[in-house]
């Protein structure tokens, strides 16, 4: 049998067996949660470890799952080569220890079978042949040491899509990226400076703001996929770059699924174009991850909606034509029943005057990363807005119409993620390869390339996970577990690249002037917006009670 | 038999339990890298990933063994009570499960018994007595809850050091940092300014910079663990402020190891006062962790020494009045035993001209945090230095010196470690009890508390570990794999303790206003200077094999 049937033989083992330790724990922690057949609130909250840990374990077994299929993809097209093979086994075999031995969900909160007595599954799981074949082969430094080789060698590994549009679009931004994005990106952050008009216009004209628009509506009709590999590269260049198209992204899914006609021809031609830039204005001061009880007030008027209320966190809120705007609209609620989206148009900002609609107002907030669209905090007194902004014409259906759209969002911020983590692998690689120290570039040393093998093996790994998600959106289902786990391993993983890359780094990491610096601080928001990590592991773990997936 | 005893049994159990697998490892990683009884270089560098992953067990055993030991001189003196015994569950149970189940040397680099065929020694830690008894409970949500319950009852964990004196220092140092520091300290960061001259004046009355010089000469005479108090109090209130006194440590340490008569009675007295800052000038910029291969040259003149070449990230370099100077005196050669130590008077430079010597000349470097003192690369081009400046008035030994009190130094890191690293749990503690999401405090949320459960848990045991670091220097020993532990274990639970708290925040954690942002990058520091992560690591590892411990 070849080295590469072998392997694939491995995987698919090893995927069923991962499969079989994930029904445990399902089972386990069902019990615990949902001893009634239906989950319960309370249980819930007193067993929240259990389910987090239910939701990292899937997460862990669904990358484990998409390695496979991945390999099997490679295979039929003989694309399953040295390269390929070590990602897998290093990959694949680290996260299958995570199963059997802990899995990080954060630094410090290592969930390990022990927890749900899965002791013996966790046993059985190591003992299986592929699952321990590829355990051994990854705990081996040769395993390691040889991808690094590998990429040493010039030889990298394969990022197509198995589709040679996505190949070619791909290849397209990242030559966009390097010649516009990447030469500039530091300085801007540095200046703290919103990313220059013309960069935005030529993202609008290379199509960046309608990839899954559809084509009727102006845009390139690409779906999820071409929207993955276009924020990839862009992140890759600049988180901000990838992140511009975010809001489009929310608006027009929000238009596309739940607006009137008018509302779509109105709109998403021009968001398409990049002529309209939206933001997306739903976090308060008070209320951010439990988004169904927020407060701004939508009242109803002769001519249609007065909006009362303070927003925060707004990104992109100044240099933006259009908001998506989440409000209250039925008095005597506080759930999110009450609650109905608008589509406000607003005029663009200055530095002097960020915000000159009557009834707003508001000021930056300076962060520590992820600048170049800026964020604010927002305050509405009596804004007005015309009849027709309510998306869809209905009330009390904002928050289902947002969170169906939030799955295209996570699986766009698990893009950014991914482009984030191979910034700081390229960075980190860099480094490792030119800095000598005890006679010798460090890269030689095994624990710089450890870090730097890990970061190969995660990024790819993730990178398909992501694009699994983005196939199941496409297919039109809610996929709101899937976009989750895409989400909160790909935070994971850019954040962990960047904090080993900026370790390689060694003091320079340390100096605001090396970009590393900037990507450590970047990958940092990735675990808090777009729904924190414990959220997303909130809506894994309570979809997988209920039955999804 | 009462539950405090009991305890203290498991304690011992898993104490010596967790020292055979020590053993164990040991003689593994012996067998790989000292195959004749001697370790070779080329089999250490292969086989680094376990000597690293020794080093870490050995360190996470020590803190095992040094929580032991504190229960011990608890219970002596009737002090263990629940918040001490919650303690020691959850931090102990947690260093038990890395044993057996894999240790975190950094975000990705989990070591694992399998790595050194150990599965089965792990299997027997995990089912002795005590040592399951301890997991056990530590994996029970409830214990940590209990955890947190207790400190919101208001209730803390003894910060006794079982001395009176020392617990009227650590109280006096708390109270200044919480009156002059932390009220100050965000703004100084934001500004990137240096601490106020009158704010080091009142450091210099306290004493802090005599802490642990002799009597004789004007300083405390405290020894090392009166110098970990005062770094930690002054650490919770700002890295920077727990760091002016590193630079003196440093100094100080050169100066009564290996000055003559005449240079301690020169420079200690004002040292201690604080009248001498010191800066050491040791990093060049190909020359960071491979110190002994350093090549600025120190040239004989008539009137003593001529210094070339370039240095880079020295701390307080422009503020500071002498200089701990490492020098290549020997020509021909390029390794450790070629340098020697300089004390250097310098004057002190301004904002404008931070180099106002002859023969000096060099600028600031930006840094992501740490910020109050400033790092300068400096340029040295014929600068004199008369010949007193040699330290003990030999040639050759600078290497010698500065390794020897490196201990002393790292010790004063884990310090500043555990200072750090109590400010991050404060501010998590404090945003978690405020912020109320889904109608609750935040912190009601087991993944929430889980975090906060662990800060405390992880900082007690590491503080013990460094305390225990600072007796063993104090008894004049070589420590340098006990230093080595104690700063590479307390710069890992800084990092982390300040990654869950920003995470505590959401999306406030990521704004400059927020003080836990600058704690973030506060805290990554602790993995990279005097001596980076992988460094401890290796000079843990050699030292074990060699014998030391
Ligand atoms: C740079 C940046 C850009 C942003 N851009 C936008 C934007 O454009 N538009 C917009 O509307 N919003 C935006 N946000 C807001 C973002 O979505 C929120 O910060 C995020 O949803 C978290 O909410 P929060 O900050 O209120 O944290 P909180 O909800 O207060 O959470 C604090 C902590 O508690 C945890 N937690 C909360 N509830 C639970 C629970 N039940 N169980 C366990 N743990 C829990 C969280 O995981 C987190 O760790 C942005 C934020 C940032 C920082
Ligand atoms: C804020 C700051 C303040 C500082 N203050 C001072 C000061 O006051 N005085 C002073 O003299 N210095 C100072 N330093 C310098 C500091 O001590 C060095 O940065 C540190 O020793 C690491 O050296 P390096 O930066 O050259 O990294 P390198 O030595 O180049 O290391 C880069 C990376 O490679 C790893 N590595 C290197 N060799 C090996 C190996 N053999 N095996 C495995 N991994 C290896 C390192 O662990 C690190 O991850 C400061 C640095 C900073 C950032
Ligand atoms: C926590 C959170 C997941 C919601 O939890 P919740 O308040 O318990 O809400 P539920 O999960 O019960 O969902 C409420 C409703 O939305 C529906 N819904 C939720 N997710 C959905 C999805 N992906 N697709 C379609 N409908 C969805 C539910 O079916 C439910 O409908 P119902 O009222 O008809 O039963 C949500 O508030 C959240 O994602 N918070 C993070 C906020 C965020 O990401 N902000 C980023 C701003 S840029
Ligand atoms: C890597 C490192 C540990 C030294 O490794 P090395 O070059 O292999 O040196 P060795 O460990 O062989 O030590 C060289 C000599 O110093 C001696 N030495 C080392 N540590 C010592 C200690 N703690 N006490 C006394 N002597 C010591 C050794 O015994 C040896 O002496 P010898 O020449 O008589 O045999 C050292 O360069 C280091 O700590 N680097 C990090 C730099 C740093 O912390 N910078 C912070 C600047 S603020």
């Amino acid at each position: 049998m070849s080295d590469a049937s072998q392997l694939i033989q491995h995987l698919q083992g090893a995927t069923s067996v991962a499969r079989e330790y994930l029904a445990e724990a399902r089972r386990v922690v069902s019990q615990r949660c949902a001893p009634a057949g239906r989950a319960e609130s309370r249980l819930l909250q007193q067993h929240q470890r259990a389910l987090h840990g239910l939701a990292w374990i899937a997460t862990t077994v669904e990358a484990v799952a998409c390695a496979a299929s991945w390999s099997e993809r490679l295979v039929e097209r003989g694309q399953l080569h040295e390269g390929e093979e070590l990602v897998l086994t290093v990959g694949v075999g680290e996260y299958l220890a995570q199963l059997a031995h802990g899995i990080p969900m954060s630094q410090t909160e290592t969930f390990r079978p022990a927890e749900l007595g899965l002791e013996e599954a966790a046993a059985a799981l190591a003992g299986q042949g592929g699952a321990r074949a590829l355990m051994t082969r990854a705990a081996a430094p040769e395993t390691r040491r040889a991808l690094v080789e590998h990429f040493r060698g010039g030889r990298g590994v394969t990022e197509t899509a198995f589709d040679e549009d996505l190949d070619v679009i791909r290849d397209q931004f990242r030559r966009f990226a390097d010649k516009e994005i990447i030469p500039r990106a530091h300085a801007w952050h540095l200046a703290d400076e919103l990313i220059p008009d013309d960069v935005v216009a030529q993202l609008g004209e290379l199509g960046v703001f309608g990839v899954s628009i559809s084509g009727d509506h102006g845009g390139m009709g690409l779906g999820k996929r071409a929207m993955c590999i276009v924020t990839e590269e862009l992140s890759r260049g600049w988180i901000a770059a990838g992140s511009l198209g975010t809001r489009s992204e929310i608006a027009a899914e929000l238009i596309a699924c739940g607006g009137t006609d008018a509302q779509k021809s109105e709109w998403l031609p021009k968001i398409a174009s990049g002529e309209v830039l939206p933001t997306a204005v739903f976090t308060e001061p008070d209320t951010g991850s439990d988004l169904g009880s927020l407060r701004t007030r939508a009242t109803p008027t002769n001519s249609g909606w007065r909006i009362d209320g303070n927003k925060t966190w707004i990104t992109h809120a100044s240099r933006s034509d259009l908001m998506t705007l989440l409000a209250r609209t039925e008095p005597g609620t506080s759930d999110h029943n009450g609650l109905s989206m608008f589509l406000a148009p607003k005029p663009r900002g200055t530095k002097e005057q960020p915000f000159p609609a009557a009834g707003m107002s508001g000021g930056e907030i300076p962060v520590l990363g992820y600048r170049g669209m800026k964020e604010y905090d927002i305050a509405f007194e009596d804004f007005e807005i015309g009849a027709e902004g309510l998306l869809g014409g209905v009330r009390g259906q904002g928050f289902r119409q947002l969170m169906q759209t939030f799955e295209g969002a996570r699986i766009q911020t698990a893009a950014r993620a991914v482009g984030v983590a191979w910034r700081a692998f390229d960075l980190g690689w860099r480094y490792a390869s030119d800095r000598k120290q005890f006679g010798a570039p460090i890269i030689e040393f095994p624990r710089v390339s450890d870090k730097l093998a890990l970061m190969i093996a995660e990024t790819v790994l993730v990178r398909e996970l992501s694009h699994f998600a983005a196939e199941e959106k496409d297919k039109g289902i809610r996929c709101d577990v899937e976009a989750g786990m895409a989400k909160l391993l790909a935070a994971r993983v850019a954040w962990s690249n960047a904090d080993n890359a900026l370790q390689i780094h060694g003091g320079n990491g340390y100096a605001l002037e090396f970009e590393i610096s900037r990507v450590l601080c970047d990958a940092r928001i990735l675990n808090i917006f777009e729904g924190a990590a414990e959220i997303q592991a909130q809506v894994i773990g309570r979809g997988l009670l209920a039955g999804s997936r």
